[in-house]
């Protein structure tokens, strides 16, 4: 089987995977438009908050390629076009800014298009750095052979690197501490069981799709060593927002005795909040739950309870795994590490 | 909004909503055909144990509609195409059987087809009757208000009366005893968003369909009064088989105080088992998690975990209603009951 990336900057232009099609068609798509770049992060495309980043900070820098007039008002343009593509994602806004900040300081660079698309290179860098050291730390914490139950998709196609929660789960395979990956599916969106398998099938790691639904029995029947997820937000407490369902299984590793892990960039933790508390949850379409791939399924006038992501108490959480270290409760990030 | 019915016998025809187009498109099948019959539970069409057992007395009664000669190999054909539709749910067995021994003892009277007829009128009959008396035991243990939450579908679509655990939920929300419905979408087959959602918009109950592992942040927010479900077997000491994600509620409910109750008519009992562990469960195919509504939306070699059912044991349930009681733990009902 073929192997595949999902962002990619060569020759001045920016490749990636379309991940609406995948896993059923393998498109890569071309483009050197921060505009296209825009489009793909409105599009679901390319998703993923830092991959969302990385390709944002390329888009940016593309924006002045080539420009000799007027390149004040068409960065602003681009930027504002950027800026707008996704609502809550922490790394888009932290990327865009950081090109930003370069492009005021060279502004009148004759090289600035290069010095910006270096920026960008290197916060693609970073991210694969972060990736590494999040699975470096990360297997110190699996025995051998495991068996890992994880949920929505943290790996290549969501990061710039090789992911978060399953890049641990990649090296892990690798030096035979994981044996079997066990994917939820992960309604609505069904990240898991098209870009997780996509993900497992690519790297060879035998694994099985489940329904959300089915955990319970999974756990229950002792098949599970650990579950491994990644993580939005990170509050001081060590509360952590994360994809729905991320609670429900959470609440039965605590019934069934089993570890219960957040892998994330040690960025993900925000000291400005105390709890969880302090996190709103968004509320997604209806839509989500009545139409399946452009299929209606069910009415759109029937109402639904959409929550985008859970909180799961920090009590809940065995290990907040980061690029910096492996952290064991009781958390306190702002006091203990910065 | 006009009202349905799921199945209704006029005029010496089936009447019958083909459950597989709900809730988009409200479609009624007529037919004095057992051929008809048998395709429409085999294609699920027909749907639910006891609706099932209901539709199948009365296809195999119509088999001997008209018939003058060869009545024998004709019945017997007839029988053999409609036991084989479904490989589990009991209530086809039991209520094909009961037709038979009618058939054996009353093969040589004229008004043959009248008798067995009246044969299966009764099982409808007593299904509708266990389904009250279900409803009435059930509502005596709701509080005032009460937001109840849902999975699969368990009203008038899965029996020939008005639902076990569904209509509990309905004859409550008429006693003012029950204000709000949540009903999972529950994966893989959507009974809840597609069958639940559309028999609680007909009855203008108010209610909102969620994916199954938003739950466990609903109940935490401690939304919920109550979850009541179906039951597909129960064993004598309480352990229940019902729908995958059953066992996920139940944990749940356990770990934020919440009341957990299971619905069915006492047949559902299964004495001749002591426990759970004697419960093999049902693995489905791949397909379920793969295609929706003949939409493929993640491919067909990622293999699945794909259990039909859970069973939850007997001690996450707060109570066992049947049409005869309500059971409160310990249970035991070969000794108590039988």
């Amino acid at each position: 089987m073929s192997n595949f990336f999902s962002l990619k900057f060569l020759n001045n232009e920016l490749i990636f995977i379309d991940q609406t099609k995948l896993p059923l068609v393998e498109d890569y798509i071309t483009t050197d438009n921060y505009e296209r770049i825009a489009e793909a992060i409105e599009k679901l495309e390319i998703r993923g908050a830092p991959a969302i980043g990385v390709a944002a900070a390329y888009g940016l820098a593309l924006s002045v390629k080539g420009l000799t007039q007027n390149m004040d008002k068409k960065f602003n343009i681009a930027y504002e076009r950027l800026v707008k593509t996704r609502p809550t994602a922490v790394n888009l806004f932290w990327a865009l800014d950081s090109i930003k900040k370069t492009y005021e300081a060279k502004k009148n660079s004759a090289s600035l298009f290069y010095l910006l698309l270096n920026n960008a290179i290197q916060i693609h860098k970073n991210d694969i750095n972060q990736c590494e050291a999040i699975a470096k730390n990360g297997v110190e914490l699996l025995n051998a052979n495991s068996t890992i139950l994880t949920h929505c998709n943290t790996g290549k196609l969501a990061t710039g690197g090789e992911g978060t929660a399953f890049n641990i789960i990649r090296k892990g395979y690798e030096l035979g501490k994981v044996k079997f990956v066990y994917a939820d599916e992960t309604r609505p969106l069904l990240q898991g069981s098209r870009l997780t398998a996509f993900e497992l099938s690519k790297a060879n790691i035998p694994f099985k799709i489940l329904v959300d639904s089915a955990a319970a029995l999974l756990i229950s029947q002792k098949n599970i060593d650990a579950v491994i997820v990644g993580a939005d937000r990170i509050a001081s407490n060590g509360d952590t927002a994360n994809k729905i369902g991320t609670l429900n299984l959470a609440l039965l590793c605590k019934n069934f005795d089993i570890p219960f892990y957040i892998a994330a960039p040690e960025s993900t933790i925000d000291t400005s909040i105390i709890s969880g508390d302090d996190i709103v949850i968004e509320m997604r379409s209806v839509d989500e739950l009545s139409i399946i791939n452009g299929t209606r399924i069910t009415k759109s006038d029937y109402t639904a309870f959409t929550p985008a992501f859970d909180v799961t108490p920090n009590e809940l959480i065995s290990a907040i795994i980061t690029d910096k270290k492996v952290n064991k409760p009781p958390y306190n990030f702002n006091v203990i590490n910065y």
